[in-house]
């Protein structure tokens, strides 16, 4: 089963980075290094979790596959936009990002800044067209809901509280993930319950499991922070967080403590499902996948 | 005439101004720093010209205030959130704005990037609430066009050309300008034209009209740019292009020149609402106001 799956969410990887690649803006001229340096952002590698969430998930409502994979590309845009801004030097500061110089060293600060100002702009803009839903309300909708993820009170309000690194507290550790990186992987759900029409019972489960599998994600991460290998890891780890005197999850539960909290959340994520059935075998299998990923 | 329409510009901006506190996030807990700071960066002075220009041709298709007004507090957002990261030390590297501390000096840099990024996501959140208007179409083509006029084939496409400077020409500074400032000016246009569905020929001739407004717009800031008194214009001038090597329409054209063409330009622009009559009286009125500012 692990290994169907592990090409199941690789094929989704593909499917993405194609479509990505066909929307994304192409130009002509100077701002040419712009949309180029849009492209080395969003379409190098990575695993696209989320729009693997939102097409595995789409397949459980029997959605068709063209406007879930467009409004999961948006999302993806939303992501890949957060990741450059996270890199500059007036925030993390980092060099590299899945084994490549991030964009601010490749290209350059001010390139960087609009490559991510240009993807969120781009996601709204594929999200809003016309062709990712027939239902206009459907789109708005969508457009809304992203939006609020994106913004202040969700990823955005999570770097900052982040950056501060006012984080003493478990509670205060578990907040700056839920908006910083747990509102987004909710949205890739969000994205299917929402062309579904979806029951509440079926959103509230599907809403439950982003949020414990976007947790356990986050413990796994601290983990790979504090013991991982950066050639692995594709960028610099060995306790950057502790080194930076930022609190995580490792940092105030220890190692051990840590890697026993995702196995059991790992169990938890998984009962969410339950009333989907068969329907969510995929998604179900999937946990495991994504929690025992090495980068 | 020029009293009484400079006093309905500014009644516009309050409006736009107490609209768009109450649009704005609201947080507690640390991320209050970036709600506080996208007050500070979107709520202080300005003329609200956008707001402006699509709260009075509204009025010319005789639509209702409130859904204009959000989606131009949208518009708004957009605008805001361009000046925040246009004055980053890695783009214009400017201290002051509107005689107040820019948003990285008030703050810091990181804030003033997360405010940019936030500020574009409410402008998202804004314009696809339900509120802004019934039909979900509309909804969802007013966040098209504006994430279009945005994105990098407008606002951060004219960014980039003006960041890497190659305008040796005329025509190069004219499509700079276009990208840049001119897509969102013709935005402000386009709001109640997308919720008027208006006809071709009103379309076009806003468009025309937007088009060459932007441009003599842009003519003025750069002889304000020039020949300007610091004090007055609340930021820095007296030949800050030309300082830092970079071509506009004054070192292109000479002062007098450049002049010219805006009072040529004033005439063109008013020529385009012929066609509407003395429905477009007070747009055709503005004009003189929008380009005799003095900041």
């Amino acid at each position: 089963m692990t290994a169907a799956l592990e090409r199941q969410i690789a094929e989704a990887a593909d499917l993405v980075t194609v479509a990505l690649d066909a929307l994304l803006p192409r130009a002509e001229g100077p701002e040419q290094r712009l949309t180029e340096a849009m492209r080395y952002a969003a379409l190098g590698p990575g695993k696209r979790l989320r729009p693997f969430f939102a097409l595995e998930t789409g397949k459980m409502f029997d959605l068709p596959e063209r406007p879930v994979l467009r409004a999961a590309c948006a999302l993806e845009c939303i992501h890949a936009y957060s990741l450059v801004h996270d890199d500059l030097p007036c925030m993390d500061d980092d060099d590299m990002r899945r084994g490549r110089p991030t964009v601010h060293i490749e290209y350059d600060e001010a390139t960087a800044v609009l490559v991510g100002d240009a993807l969120q702009s781009a996601a709204f803009e594929i999200m809003a067209h016309p062709d990712t839903h027939p239902d206009g309300a459907v789109r708005a909708e969508l457009v809304r809901r992203l939006a609020t993820a994106s913004g202040a009170l969700g990823m955005a309000g999570g770097q900052m509280i982040d950056i501060l690194g006012v984080r003493d507290d478990l509670g205060g550790v578990a907040r700056m993930q839920r908006l910083k990186t747990g509102a987004l992987i909710a949205y890739a759900f969000e994205i299917p319950l929402i062309m579904a029409h979806a029951k509440d019972a079926e959103r509230h489960a599907l809403m439950a499991f982003a949020q414990d599998l976007g947790l356990a994600y986050q413990i796994v991460d601290d983990v790979l922070d504090a013991e991982g290998d950066p050639e692995t890891l594709g960028k610099a780890a060995g306790g950057k967080d502790a080194a930076r005197g930022k609190a995580n999850y490792v940092t105030l539960l220890g190692l051990d403590a840590a890697k026993e909290r995702v196995e059991l959340l790992a169990d938890q994520t998984r009962a969410h499902l339950d009333g989907f059935g068969e329907r969510a075998a995929v998604l179900r299998g999937s946990v495991d996948i994504v929690l025992g990923r090495r980068n």
